[in-house]
């Protein structure tokens, strides 16, 4: 059994704990999945259009009506919204304090018109067009100039969602997400002492290496990462550099659609359908673009709250090195 | 109803969406609280000494004999700790990546002798104790060269906790942890600009305008900070600045024993009992020490998880706004 170490991330420069010996910690089941609601009544399902609201984007069969039946991947407004596509930022102080008005855009992505497919059953096809989708709905937010940037996440059977019908959120926001801020100082760090990218060198790295690869498909390379803060976290990397997912090639992305598939998969059969979240990380827009970025998407099998130490300090505990996790994520579909 | 505005927190600088709005979202239950390890099993139960291991730290009464019965506190090491004590750090490169050893202390502070007690109801005098306890792990392990930080964490009834005897986590670590790197950076640049404590002119600009107070006792402020990222976030603050939570003065500890048994009594009886994280956030050690830092406490009613973006993206949405929880928390004992 490999000793318990620190293992730094070169990208977010993060330290994290890769402590085998607690994967023998008794740990109490997961949440149990609620059944969510029906497909009658499910505003995703062909048919209730008219629940989900008008479409942003939509790419469906030709000659099939404006919202109506007939789409394939459908982009909407959120009911919800965390940000709002009205007014100006009216930036204000109260006191010593910031504020401003949370502007922005929060737009929901129907990822398939079958209310019960799972993203692992879907065509390559079908991941294409969701890829695409999600890249024009960036291309077209990009030109209001209150943003920043542009997220795309999707949680699939989170205990806490309402809709299990395939979805994912894209959201746009006035200011820089923390994480990639965060990342931001990394990949700066690195270009300033090396003249090269971070990402970049450690593609070439773990290709040399090996043992952490899980699969590649083309330009597209899936990876366990060197400092992994949570078990079967996985990196889905471009190997060629490039800063904005906006600009990303017909090839690439088709390449991109069938490492997903080929890693939802994986997990679905290593972890029994495990909850998973999946984040989009690109460069922010505009003049806040930064070219030394490497984009790549970031999916993480539902973790644990062992300590809550996570979130309060910052501190991740990993029982699963990522040698172990790419080994066995290799082996679960032969 | 206050529309949805981004605020940003002084101290992190992070910006969080404070959206009530969101509030009416339907929200499925947390998870139902496991019932824990039974007081005859418990290692933290008196009579069980020798099931938690030895004492590092104990006060207990006059003449008990040391493992045994007779103690009011106890601090041991942890079964299964994040970091181990043993060994020099041994930072090694593998190509690229930097690693280390994971060492560090990690000690359980046994907090009551009763096997059912809840903070709310423990004496002030016992609260005061734990403190004690507390600083007195702090000011030994940073005699330890090979530790940059202690931090102490409480978790009360996660739905993952094995026991339920109130306990708490005292962790030294090789290394500053990230939540406390952030905020350096942000009390760093409002020194640099201001050449004052970011935390005391909060401190006063809150005292100003009363209506984020939940309560006082002496030279403890109890407050919803600005820039919540959950639904009644709680900071406990220490009025006079001070940047090391290991130097407190008596007088002030039990000034923050009362103040803890106030938020925690309103908590408890606001929210029907949640779980919840408490978290020190003080000063790094020896040369990394920060005297700009201002030590406080962080605790959080267990938050849940809405749209993962939180751990994701770093963004945070709040549909409770600070001033409707001080209300709520000051009118929730009378």
């Amino acid at each position: 059994m490999e000793n318990t170490r620190l293992r730094r991330d070169p990208v977010s420069l993060r330290w994290v704990v890769i402590s085998p010996s607690r994967a023998e910690l008794p740990f109490p089941g997961l949440p149990v999945r609620p059944p969510g609601v029906p497909a009658e009544a499910c505003p995703f399902c062909p048919g209730n259009e008219a629940k989900a609201g008008p479409e942003i984007h939509v790419e469906r069969e030709p000659g099939s009506p404006a919202n109506g039946r007939g789409w394939w991947v459908r982009v909407v407004a959120d009911k919800y919204p965390i940000l709002h596509i009205e007014g100006g930022l009216e930036k204000s102080a109260e006191g010593m304090y910031d504020s401003m008005n949370a502007t922005g855009a929060h737009e929901i992505l129907v990822e398939t018109p079958e209310h019960d497919q799972h993203w692992a059953d879907l065509e390559v096809l079908q991941l294409d067009r969701i890829l695409r989708a999600c890249q024009q709905r960036s291309l077209d937010l990009r030109n209001d100039p209150r943003f920043r940037h542009v997220i795309w996440v999707k949680n699939h059977g989170l205990p806490t969602s309402l809709f299990q019908h395939q979805h994912s959120h894209i959201v746009a926001s006035p200011f820089v997400p923390p994480a990639i801020e965060e990342e931001l100082r990394g990949f700066g760090t690195y270009v300033r002492w090396k003249e090269r990218c971070v990402l970049c060198d450690m593609v070439k790295q773990e290709c040399a290496v090996g043992h952490r690869i899980i699969l590649r498909e083309g330009t597209v390379l899936v990876l366990a990462p060197f400092a992994p803060r949570f078990p079967y976290e996985t990196w889905i990397v471009p190997t060629d550099h490039a800063h904005d997912f906006g600009a990303t090639r017909t090839a690439v992305l088709r390449d991109l659609a069938r490492a997903l598939q080929g890693i939802v998969t994986r997990i679905r059969s290593l972890l029994n359908d495990p909850p998973y979240t999946l984040v989009l990380h690109s460069s922010p827009l505009g003049e806040f673009t930064r070219e030394e970025y490497h984009w790549h998407l970031e999916l993480v099998p539902r973790p644990p709250q062992v300590l809550g130490l996570e979130w309060g300090t910052g501190i991740y505990i990993n029982p699963v090195p990522p040698e172990v996790a790419a080994e066995r994520l290799r082996q679960a579909v032969q």
